[in-house]
Formats: C-alpha cells, structure tokens, sequence
C-alpha cells in the first residue's frame, strides 16, 4: 500500500511517500512545496492545493496521513496552519482518498518508540528506517514519519482483525 | 457586479451574494452551509468546499470577499477556522476569481460608518441597505456585510482613478 504523509504549512508544505509491502517499508519519494511569501494568502493555498493534488495524480496514493495539531505557538500561527492544513487535506479527499490524522506523539511512538521524542531521533529514525543516504529535508522529512505512522497503524490494525 | 461575501466556520459557513449596480446595492440570496458535527474534518471541509463552488457556479460571481482575522479565541478555535478559511479561499481561487479580504473594522466601517459598531448594528444595516424583510441568519448575515464592505471598496478605488 502506497501511502503519502503530508507536513503542512503556509511557507512550506513537506511530503513524503513510502510503500509498505508486507513488512517492509519502502521510500518512494519525498519533497517540498514552497509558496511565494509576497503572494496573496489565496494564491499560496492554491499552489499548496495544486502541488499536493499533483502528488497524488503522479504517485497514486492509497491513503493520505496528516499530523493532527492541538497546540501552536498562538492564535495567529494555529489560524495561518490551519489554512495549509485545510487545503492539504481536501486534496486528499477530493482526490477520493481517506485522510488520516495522528498526533505528534503517536507518530513518534510509531518512528522512535518513544512518544516523547526529540526531532533529531524521529528525523534520524526516519532515514535508518527507509534507508536513505541522509537525513531528508524538514518538513519532508515530518511527512515521512506522519507516513510510517501510518503504516504502522494500518498493520496493527490489521493483526488485531 | 455580482459578489460572493463568505463567513468561514468548520460548523457553519454563511454566504451572502450581492449584485452592485451603479451606486445601488441589490440583494441576490444568501444562505449557510452546515457540515455534520459528527463527521470527520476532511469530510467537512469537501462539504464546505463543494457548497462554496455550487454557490459560484451557480450564481457566477465576479469576486469573492472574506474577513479578515487577526483574532480567536484560542490557538484551537484559530486552527479549526484557519481549516474552512483555507478551502473557502481556494473555492474562489479555483475557480479563477480574486478573493479580497478585510478586517472586521474594515465591513464595520464600509456597512455601519463606524469601525467599533456592535453586531447588532451590523445586521440590522446589512437589512436595510439591501432592503432584506428581515436580518438574515447570522454567518449569512456577515458574509453579506463584507460582499457590501468589498462593493464600497471598489466603488471607491474607481472614484480614484
């Protein structure tokens, strides 16, 4: 099952794909979504909406997976995240997909084993286990876990069936 | 000109159209979108999204106006209202018209002449200045209030010229 983990944000929105076969989990591609930050807010969300919908014609995704926030540093960044975080998950659901939420700590119980972990571990985790050549990008870096999560998740799920 | 006013919320989204013709400001409709409590964010969000394009393919308005926010009450409320922000913006975006926002002193200011009127104030001029039989229900009634605050604007901004 091919699976696309999405970091949103209105500057830059990280994405990462893997493919879980079996038990194995495969990296597929991962990247970043930059918006001009001298474009009007609507502009930026439609190059979000459009870069994301792009991913998912070219790679065909099965499911998309969205970390699920409950704290930001104040209102004016929790709203400004929340207009990425809306467009990234109706480019999921208009492309007919299921979009899954997780929070931070599950998604690092699920990278690290450790939901406390710091961000250096769950990034270096997320290289050991897709085995990359180095450390991705931030933010893609971020979409990968939401994505192994995911995976990990999905497999759980299925044993307890 | 015809305008699309839009009051974003994750629960309800009002929308207000308005026809701008010469110095007179005609009524078209207005009406809220409703998503279900019990349903899942992306869901709401498709639900709010493809209201928001019916109503524009429906009535085929030239711009699209929305508030503004500097403000929530919580980083929470912020992110939840940044969601349905973010995909009314892009129901106008996509379908190719300019989306203008304005501060709420901005429509206080445009529909009442005064940037610190209380609401009531509000909706009781957004009744009168479009000749409505009664308020209408509250987020249709905002919406309509920033499509008449982006009705002033324009008028304005072509006496300049």
């Amino acid at each position: 099952m091919r699976i696309l983990g999405i970091d949103p944000g209105t500057r830059i929105t990280g994405y990462g794909l893997i493919e879980k076969i079996g038990n194995r989990l495969l990296h597929v591609d991962n990247g970043a979504i930059h918006t001009r930050t001298d474009a009007p807010l609507a502009e930026r969300l439609k190059t979000i909406y459009d870069g994301l919908s792009r991913v998912i014609r070219d790679y065909g995704p099965a499911s998309v997976a969205v970390e699920r926030i409950f704290v930001a540093k104040n209102a004016l960044s929790a709203l400004k995240l929340g207009h990425a975080r809306g467009v990234a998950m109706l480019a999921g659901v208009n492309a007919a997909l299921p979009v899954a939420e997780y929070t931070a700590v599950e998604v690092k119980q699920a990278v690290v084993g450790y939901g406390k972990a710091a961000k250096p571990q769950v990034q270096q985790m997320v290289r050991v286990l897709l085995n990359l050549p180095e450390i991705a990008q931030e933010d893609a870096s971020d979409a990968l876990a939401v994505a192994i999560c995911h995976a990990h998740c999905y497999h759980l799920k299925s044993l307890l069936i």
